[in-house]
């Protein structure tokens, strides 16, 4: 089945201690779609500038990324830029231009709106919320968020919060949200805010699933050399969800497995720049992954 | 098979928000003995004061520890006192007083020096090295430190490393050893530095092992509330190598299973200060809990 995905599109530079690189393909967006790729048909929804590069269409069109839902319009593309420290942990931003994401109004365009599958990646809750207001009574809605809606957009995130299966949020948003300084205390906080699935990431402590038939520990795969975090959580819930659409018979038979199949996209994220890595492996590269964490995790 | 466990005894008083306790049963030895007391038969040798309570001699003695090896000298019990912030998080020591522990010098009994199973619990690792000088080609020993051993002594500690089966740190700990900031590729630094096996404690995050057979994720058992994190740590490596001592056959095919029984144990001592939670479960509960993270890692 097939999954819509709105978020953001941007051109990401990003800076290390050992080089730069200018103008990548980012944004939640583009990192979730090309993760979900990898298993099911993906409609992508977002607004690009009209200096967006068009090598970048052709590597959505590669991954057979259905761009009917993509806005071109006059002006620039979302640009972000950012510097790592050299532990690669810490990440400074140096830029934000908006761009043509300023007045971002998602209009779906009507064969998104039977999409079943839907992943509202982070942009703000009013705008996940607005895309969910034009479906037609999808089967299965999971939404990540971030730090900065927490602080700014708080009543917005709250009322989305009443509309979703699957809520992603990392650790330190979880405490933010719920003022609780323990993960599974604040899980069962989450939970009385509306979603039946709870995920809360961990970075390379993996990530963890509440849902009704309990928990779920999931690993994250083991990685010698990080050059690139950006874009990991994004490609985490990209190919959970991907992963889910494929799947037949009830979510909870399968979300496991499909949290699995996200932590292992993000681990190939975070090998490369950007998408870089993540663009240039194949199905059977992920299942191999998959198969060295069953035996990683067995006991 | 018998477990020899080194290490310290002392009294620990454990302030918190909420409460004080005084002058609990603590130190490395005496966590991870009544740890491995669950599956294994245990030798403990530490030294403790005149003024050591005679209760905790007897708790001892309810958990069937041998205590031939423990030295009772005129004087004051070592005593550590701590204060937890409200978050339970960051802890601060507010004093240590080493009474007979500062001139501690551990002489084996001769029954001792057969010991099958060994572990070196947090000391000095020049002692941990004089009592490993004093036994007759164990089995298996394994070794935990901590950071101050890094900072004052650590000659002594990679003298110990190169006479070691298994050696276990925590993350923070691993990365100073190192220089290195990725876990794995730091595990394979301390690889080079002697022991077989390289185990690194990660708190509420689980436990990464590495060995001959490649890694092994260990996760956490889900804490709702933590009451005293005090002595997980030394819970885990007892509870570990108690379990192991018990296993018939290749120390590789039981590793994973013992650091799931360490790492149940270590989350009983969270839920209570000092040893009072550990020491009032049966085995079964335990039993129990090893169950409940069979199925919280399935996929």
């Amino acid at each position: 089945m097939s999954v819509l995905i709105v978020g953001s599109t941007a051109l990401d530079s990003i800076k290390t201690p050992k080089r730069e690189n200018p103008r990548l393909l980012g944004g939640s967006a583009s990192h979730a779609a090309v993760a979900a790729s990898f298993f099911s048909p993906v409609k992508l929804v977002g607004v690009v500038g009209d200096d967006f590069p068009r090598r970048y269409i052709q590597l959505y069109h590669r991954h057979r990324i259905d761009l009917e839902g993509l806005q071109i319009l006059p002006g620039k593309t979302f640009h972000w830029s950012g510097e790592y420290e050299i532990n690669m942990n810490n990440r400074r931003t140096l830029l934000t231009e908006l761009g043509v994401f300023e007045t971002f109004t998602p209009t779906l365009p009507k064969a998104h709106q039977s999409a079943p599958f839907v992943l509202l990646a982070n942009i703000a809750p009013s705008l996940q919320l607005h895309v969910l207001n034009q479906m037609q009574r999808p089967k299965f809605v999971a939404a990540d968020t971030m730090d900065l809606w927490l602080n700014i957009a708080l009543a917005d995130l709250l009322k989305l919060l009443t509309h979703l299966d699957a809520f992603v949020l990392n650790d330190g948003e979880a405490h933010m949200l719920t003022k609780d300084d323990n993960m599974f205390s604040a899980i069962r906080k989450i939970h009385k805010l509306g979603p039946k699935y709870v995920i809360i990431k961990k970075g390379s402590h993996g990530s963890i699933l509440s849902g009704p038939k309990g928990f779920f520990i999931c690993p994250a795969y083991p990685l010698h050399c990080v050059v690139d975090p950006t874009g990991a959580g994004d490609s985490f819930v990209g190919g959970m969800i991907g992963y889910l659409a494929t799947a037949k018979g009830a979510i909870d038979d399968h979300i496991r497995r499909a949290m699995i199949y996200g932590s292992v996209v993000a681990s190939f994220c975070c090998e490369g720049f950007g998408l870089m890595r993540t663009t240039r492996i194949k199905r059977a590269d992920i299942d191999r992954r998959v198969r060295e964490l069953e035996k990683l995790t067995r006991f």
